[in-house]
């Protein structure tokens, strides 16, 4: 059994959580794509999926700012890895904090661990649901068991989702596949919404995941996804160790085979979706929506309500994330030499813009695939499927 | 006065055609992307565009079968250039060609020569319109002679059909400028349609040098165009090369700046339009296209009329064209040690699919841009302004 096997402990939990252990292999072992470290819990274990897909390779978190680190230079990625890290991130400021100040130095963990990226909703929204837990209690002791049990809450919350997520979708998918008289269903998908974009199962991933399981033949075409090849390193990665058959498309190409009729569904993930529908997701979604839309393909966005933003009426008012123009310029992958090597692509001098996200308006978005069920991208389907989350705007 | 300051010699073309030197600046030296090499014309020097923009090397081109590599392995690429190649390859078929069975072996070189690429119309064209002129010829020295001639009027003509579109496209650029008020004017390009794919001026980007010449400010956002990366390794360097502000962007970030406003128009080539005004161009070119549409942005297409299929009445009956899926998973760039190297950016057993274009629908086209004007993407449109080319159907 290897440590990633791990159980989140009944004894600091009480018996209160769904304690399962990660459903997605790698190299035929479950892994989740965080955990507690087992000795004391009192550090965390992440994969740094930077070193992905040559290298499988993980790393711990003793600290707030590694947890910040982790975060804003991308050792994880993807909406619900991100809150989750954030959570687990707030728990190790518990231990840091000092006893007469702890609610200080919380307010502080918290509003760096915010600033770390400003696309993803599901980050600010684990960084306030944990301090609000904590933030009643006085005892620094108590404060680090509930951090704790919250952060494990919202790892656990999040897979259970995403695994609801993957039951609602596949009936989507299994509509298409009889509709095909059982002929293999083809998904595109762009970045990565799989299960290394949340703690287990994926958003985007889940509803092939569990079409597999019921029997559905399914093949995903990956957007590589420029400029950090998400689709390349992380989407095709992860599907070849789930033996789900893909193929490996620039981003540029799925307008084409959409136009020759090669692709029956898209399904997406995001990083934050305004209560009215709008949708932020990786850079370059917002083209696959216009083309689905021009070719009768539906285009369905899966998601936790955790990415909901209860706030945001407006799609355009998504801060995006403007990243380093390097990231577009070089690259690196494995060289000759079986190391790891980063090469320029361009004239020393060439200035790049690195926008890393776009909205797609809900009006190009078929259906949300969320943890309750397949809804309209509309904010009164939205509100219908989620009362006890809206507020009043 | 470097070499490439070449003035077609006037002892073979007896003063019948165009002689100009190249436009185009190299560290400030004029260049065309193709000339014979002046101590005897026997041979064809090229610009191998695979280095750029790392290293600016020329190749010299001596037989048919080199011809065939340059641009089956895209040293050099582009509808314009592609067409002046194979009309130089054809002319050194001409020089290996045998005396008694010249007519032969000619006809063997044109297939040759046509099957390197399949989506260029201008390849074709040009090995055909060598052809025809040489096949009424009996004597070997005579049909050397000519075949020189015609791949000289052939760059030429090249060269002053994008110095035309340059005029008639800087005319759309100079509305936009003064609609706004002598603000910069932002354009987007894909791929490479500059000088370096055609034989002097390009023909997406001549209409913005001539604005440049007079004196309009302009921008160019140049997506950096996968898998081969055309416009990260050779859009950006001509601009660069020419003064022209840049910035480099991902084929994913076209939509998104279009939503901000930022995109006053596009501009794009095309390796082969439909008579009816379907546009095969680079893959991606389709995505931007419907991206324009939703943004109310014009989209126009810059070609000369070599480009035109005069026989093909819809755009999905084009031929396109599937490249090996390494250029994909791996790529070249300029390491640490100022090395070219290349590195692998997915699994070892990944596997992808390579269009490398796709067709865009006439109805999301705001015009095409020819050497004789601008005219709407439609069959009427384009057969009144080229009545001398149409074939009837």
């Amino acid at each position: 059994m290897g440590k990633a096997w791990f159980t989140y402990g009944p004894d600091l939990l009480e018996g209160k959580f769904l304690v399962f252990r990660g459903y997605m292999k790698v190299n035929g072992h479950h892994y989740r794509t965080i955990w507690p470290v087992p000795d004391s819990y009192e550090r965390i274990e992440i994969i740094d999926q930077r070193q992905l897909p040559h290298r499988f390779v993980t790393e711990t978190l003793s600290t707030t700012g590694d947890a910040y680190t982790a975060i804003k230079d991308m050792h994880v990625r993807g909406a619900g890895l991100i809150g989750a890290t954030a959570a687990f991130g707030m728990y190790l400021a518990t231990q840091t904090a000092r006893e007469k100040h702890c609610h200080y130095d919380l307010l502080q963990a918290a509003e760096l661990l915010k600033n770390a990226r400003p696309t993803a909703h599901n980050l600010a929204w684990a960084v306030d649901r944990v301090l609000s837990e904590v933030i009643s209690c006085s005892e620094l002791e108590e404060i680090r068991k509930r951090a704790f049990e919250i952060a494990c809450l919202i790892a656990d919350e999040d897979a259970r989702f995403c695994r609801q997520i993957g039951e609602h979708g596949s009936e989507l998918i299994k509509q298409v596949w009889l509709k095909k008289e059982k002929q293999q269903v083809n998904i595109l998908t762009h970045c990565n919404a799989g299960w290394l974009a949340f703690v287990d199962y994926g958003s985007a991933t889940a509803p092939i995941y569990a079409a597999r399981d019921a029997g559905i033949d399914t093949h995903v075409w990956v957007d590589e996804t420029r400029p950090w090849n998400q689709g390349a390193k992380l989407t095709t990665w992860e599907l070849e160790q789930e033996g789900i058959a893909n193929t490996l498309i620039t981003d540029n190409a799925g307008g084409h085979i959409m136009q020759r009729g090669e692709v029956d569904l898209v399904i997406v993930g995001t990083d934050r979706t305004t209560h009215t529908g709008d949708v932020a997701n990786k850079i370059g979604t917002y083209l696959k929506a216009l083309a689905a839309r021009d070719n009768n393909i539906p285009f369905y966005v899966a998601l936790p309500s955790s990415t909901f933003d209860w706030k945001l009426d407006r799609g355009i008012d998504i801060p995006i994330e403007q990243r380093p123009g390097k990231e577009i310029t070089s690259i690196d992958g494995l060289s000759e030499n079986d190391t790891i090597e980063t090469v320029r692509l361009t004239s020393a001098g060439t200035k790049a813009v690195n926008y890393s996200f776009d909205v797609t308006p809900a009006r190009l978005v078929t259906a949300l695939i969320t943890e309750r069920g397949v809804i309209k991208a509309e904010k009164s389907a939205i509100h219908a499927m989620f009362p006890d989350c809206c507020v009043s705007t």
